[in-house]
């Protein structure tokens, strides 16, 4: 028996990355399991350096013996010219969240897509996946797209402010899933197609603190429908209370930022992450962060 | 309260450094006091980069999170052109063995020195220190001369296989403490100097698994004589042992490698370490580690 005890050493490289509690996430899960485990931050913008040097943050990363890293924006495509090796998911989805530094070679993961996926299941078990709209067909969108078509959508509406952007992701995921319809569509176009929907993913910024209100008319919805917001600060946004109270079937954002940690934690340290645990720890996080508002991480609880 | 639990992140820049017990003895002492610790072994070897490799690795410890460096062979001088601040007696001493890193700044310290001072001081309490021979005038053997002319000693001896190295250390040292007489000798003088000498520190190889023997004919030692050795593998020492027999009061290497290690901890951390509990860490280390001898270990303790 040895007395090193082994121990896990992991990053996040982005811009505005300090505040993230994917840092504590993993850290407060790794306690329970006796595992010791220390999660650094790394941001570009404290460091001011551009998004290309993610090249040179993972050669340190392998000379600091970190074991794991998770990346962020802007940093999820550039990074794969950097990689020894790449997931089938994420090349197909063209962009990389996390990266395992094992027996000097780099080798790229997308938790964000199976952490979506794994929210849905989690979060809305049973839920009918026939026809979904989704809001937003940036960078997360893209990855949540395409966990909702793995997770077996039929018929993929794809709402975007920018009509290039999604008729450019629509092809795109079309490509990659030929069984799939999916369509670019505009927002004029949500009057027709939501009464159409099985449910609404919600994937623009809107409802963040930021950003307050309302992502569509919220007379579009109906009790039938099920509702995912990625968004989670804060954890209740009007989107989620809304089409709560209107009866709707609710996923906040937080089971998808708790189940891209998760995966991102099994792959690191190998070890399965107990995400009803990891869930209680961020909303505890959440709720000690915003206080402003801790019914509502209660209540979304 | 925070949610975000105190974190402190440490690396040990060096060649061969694998194997070191320094990393365990911090994460242990930070176990204890309920502090997330985590120290990493960054080795130039396994890295094959050159020991001018060291600017590179500071930078990069900065940008990854790293809150404090220890340094060893073959750093110690070249770390000191890349820091932005070194204590006074690092300086005079001219070797830094570690480095603060605080809001953006390099701060460099030298625990050797302090560390053998401190095992001086626990270890043999009330020895007299007025005429003390030292063998060896190597980078290990400067810091325990620094720290023993620190510690008061009046006359010093210094031999060396090499008298240039002798006398240039000795002039050197001389120049820093002008009250003590510090004078370098060759191997041929010790049958005068030793009957003149309260104490004798060893500071060369010999005794180390890989150099086994005595460093001095041990018919010169006699029962009134304190032995300083700061080999520690193995912990009990060919000179330990016989100098023990013969009724010397001795001072094995494990005291200097605590000691060196709880002052760096104090730094890095700024928290107190328990030196008697790191030095029971470090003996129970040795002894799992060197489990060929066991015994001695106890022995020593």
């Amino acid at each position: 028996m040895s007395n090193r005890a082994e121990s896990v050493l992991v990053g996040l490289i982005g811009e505005g990355v300090m505040p993230s509690l994917t840092p504590p996430m993993h850290e407060r899960e790794a306690d329970v399991q006796g595992l010791r485990l220390l999660y650094r931050p790394i941001d570009l913008l404290e460091l001011t350096l551009p998004a290309t040097a993610v090249g040179d943050l993972l050669t340190a990363a392998q000379r600091m013996g970190f074991n794991g890293l998770n990346i962020t924006h802007p940093c999820k495509q550039l990074v794969l010219e950097h990689l020894d090796e790449i997931s089938d998911d994420a090349r197909r989805l063209g962009a990389v969240n996390t990266v395992l530094l094992q027996n000097g070679r780099l080798i790229g993961h997308n938790t964000d897509f199976s952490g979506f996926g794994s929210a849905l299941a989690d979060g809305l078990p049973g839920a009918t996946l026939d026809r979904v709209v989704q809001l937003g067909a940036g960078g997360a969108g893209s990855a949540v797209a395409y966990a909702l078509l793995t997770a077996g959508v039929g018929t993929l509406d794809l709402v975007d402010m920018d009509p290039a952007r999604a008729a450019e992701r629509a092809a795109e995921l079309g490509g990659l899933f030929p069984e799939a319809t999916v369509t670019p569509r505009s927002t004029n176009e949500l009057s027709q197609i939501m009464p159409l929907a099985d449910g609404l993913v919600h994937c623009t910024p809107i409802g963040m603190a930021a950003h307050p209100g309302l992502p569509l008319d919220i007379d579009l919805l109906e009790p039938r429908h099920w509702v995912a917001d990625i968004v989670y600060r804060p954890i209740e946004t009007q989107l989620v209370r809304e089409a709560h109270a209107k009866g709707c079937d609710v996923l906040d954002g937080g089971r998808m930022a708790v189940g891209q940690a998760a995966d991102a934690f099994q792959l690191v340290t190998g070890r399965e992450a107990n995400r009803e645990r990891m869930r209680a720890h961020f909303l505890e996080l959440i709720a000690v962060e915003d206080a402003a508002a801790p019914e509502l991480a209660k209540a979304a609880h």
